[in-house]
């Protein structure tokens, strides 16, 4: 790969600011002798020319990132730009962290910000399948990469877990623990991730031969108050499911909520599995069991291949395929759930 | 109060952006004549005159506020930055949400990052109590608000709940089930929160005569794994507390994930109680005892002061009066508090 040019790395190494390195490469006449020599020394240590690097500052890189979440107080995202933050920063990124609360507007509001402030590249984490500003930002080979968020464009980057197989597994994991009457809080049909474990749940159904009742189905928004509601409801009518497959562990907690606050057992009584792995889950006082995404190595795909495409575009590489990264699920058994 | 005068609102009203409000103003000649016929409407209806919005667009502000928290995987911080997110978008702001891992360097680059951005302000949660960048910017009289942290300087802006009053109500709960050894995780003493939470913890036990065993005390970093390790060890020896009052409900979930897989039963074997009443502690399966901050409360007063302290600074008014604002904690006895 060739190595990108550019003036933060010759700003770093002769110990001034891009400000300083753009000032002498302009002759600026108020500039110290000494400071002028340490940074031509380290434009040629670096086996950059002056002209190289004029050009890169021509169009300067702000070193920074924009990171937008759906939601932050869902531990998957906070956890995810944890590690974005911290590989960003290993890197000499700064991250933006963006919180759309999973509002579409918010989202666009968040993008044009981000476009303002020039951030080199955006990560976006919860993007419905039919935004048409992300599109946009694809079509414009702006340096973006979607995370655990698929969008159908031949553009798109995206770095996700196998969304279908997953809810494939996590049905498998209830059937082979005896359950025949699945629940499923799904979440809304809108993003690719719920349309696809929509799919890979109904797959599983079928290929076990079991029937779903449709009142055991929540499709409403991603509300802890709403999930809860439901939940207790669900709970309470007479025909209820011996288990729940619940499509994010942030969700899976409003689930464990209600039921405990309706005095039922977990899992004696009903046994519940989410989606994620957040941390929490693996805490042995909570013990959820899960379908794990692998979150640290999905956030160091996506800003490690973030950062390929901002270099390639700071110079003014043509770009090449996009990068689909599909990573396997799996299941952690743990407390929540139990034999029928 | 005096109305802030700003091209915000006139661009709002009119439909268009703040730059095309600014070109207009500027008699700029590409611009359509509706275009310019809806501006000067806006203005007018507005009551403000041409000068004034011309005037406050050469001290442009970006509608653009900073909020940098420790640790955005603790819940407290996170469910903080949602409601400063929600209410901030409801007053026209946007945030930029930084994350410094609680690493002083961090804040120190987010602060300059922040600044460089040119946001109208910042609110900082997690400052330790020596932070000398964070002293400049009130020497500076640029727009800070500190949230749950102190910092001793005659000029601080600060909005925190009562970390003295909490801890004292903390072990009163304890005493009161009849626990006599009480252990203690504390958190490091740099932060005037752990400090002022130290001293009240302190007092208590004067008040009620009881004696501390130092081997119960933790005082290392707010991390996750340590607090975990230092408990594990804490409940393997022969001598050990019959409770603990943890300083943040992020680390009593690692002090109820280490006892549990030492197989210790909570509360009957040992009793937790945390500090912030994240909503995580509310949830029934979980049922965290805690000493509860106001957060929502607390989100709001600081955000509120600080738009009130960034309009004062865009008027050019004199500031006057710090913003010192201490709220009291309250105790929420649930499932990880018994009876000794």
């Amino acid at each position: 790969m060739k190595k990108s040019i550019n003036a933060y790395d010759v700003a770093k190494k002769a110990g001034v600011s891009q400000s300083t390195v753009s000032r002498v490469l302009n002759d600026y006449q108020f500039i110290k002798k000494e400071t002028k020599e340490k940074v031509l020394k380290a434009i040629e240590e670096l086996e950059f020319t002056r002209d190289e690097i004029a050009r890169s500052l021509a169009n300067r890189e702000t070193r920074t990132i924009g990171l937008i979440v759906g939601d932050i107080t869902n531990a998957f995202f906070s956890e995810s730009a944890k590690v974005i933050t911290r590989i960003a920063q290993e890197n000499d990124y700064n991250v933006i962290l963006c919180n759309t609360n999973h509002d579409e507007e918010s989202l666009v509001q968040y993008i044009d910000s981000l476009k303002g402030q020039r951030v080199d590249g955006i990560i976006i984490a919860g993007a419905d399948k039919d935004n048409k500003k992300i599109r946009e930002l694809f079509d414009q080979h702006f340096p973006v990469i979607l995370y655990n968020s698929i969008i159908e464009h031949d553009k798109a980057n995206y770095v996700a877990v196998n969304n279908y197989q997953g809810a494939r597994l996590a049905v498998e994991h209830l059937y082979e623990l005896g359950h025949r009457d699945i629940g499923y809080i799904a979440g809304p049909e809108k993003y690719v991730t719920t349309h696809l474990r929509n799919i890979g749940f109904e797959s599983a159904l079928t290929h076990y031969n079991l029937k779903l009742n449709p009142n055991f189905v929540y499709t409403d928004e991603f509300l802890y108050e709403k999930v809860y509601a439901f939940t207790k409801k669900l709970l309470r009518q007479p025909e209820r499911p011996s288990c729940l497959f619940v499509a994010s562990d942030q969700m899976a907690l409003a689930v464990l909520d209600a039921a405990s606050s309706e005095n039922i057992e977990i899992p004696s009584q009903l046994s519940v599995i989410g989606f994620d792995n957040i941390s929490l889950a693996g805490n042995s006082y909570i013990g959820l069991s899960t379908v794990a995404q692998p979150m640290k190595k999905m956030a160091r795909l996506a800003l490690e291949n973030l950062i390929v495409i901002m270099e390639r575009k700071s110079n003014k590489e043509v770009s090449t395929l996009p990068v689909q990264i599909v990573l396997d699920a799996e299941v952690f058994s743990r407390k929540t759930t139990g034999v029928r």
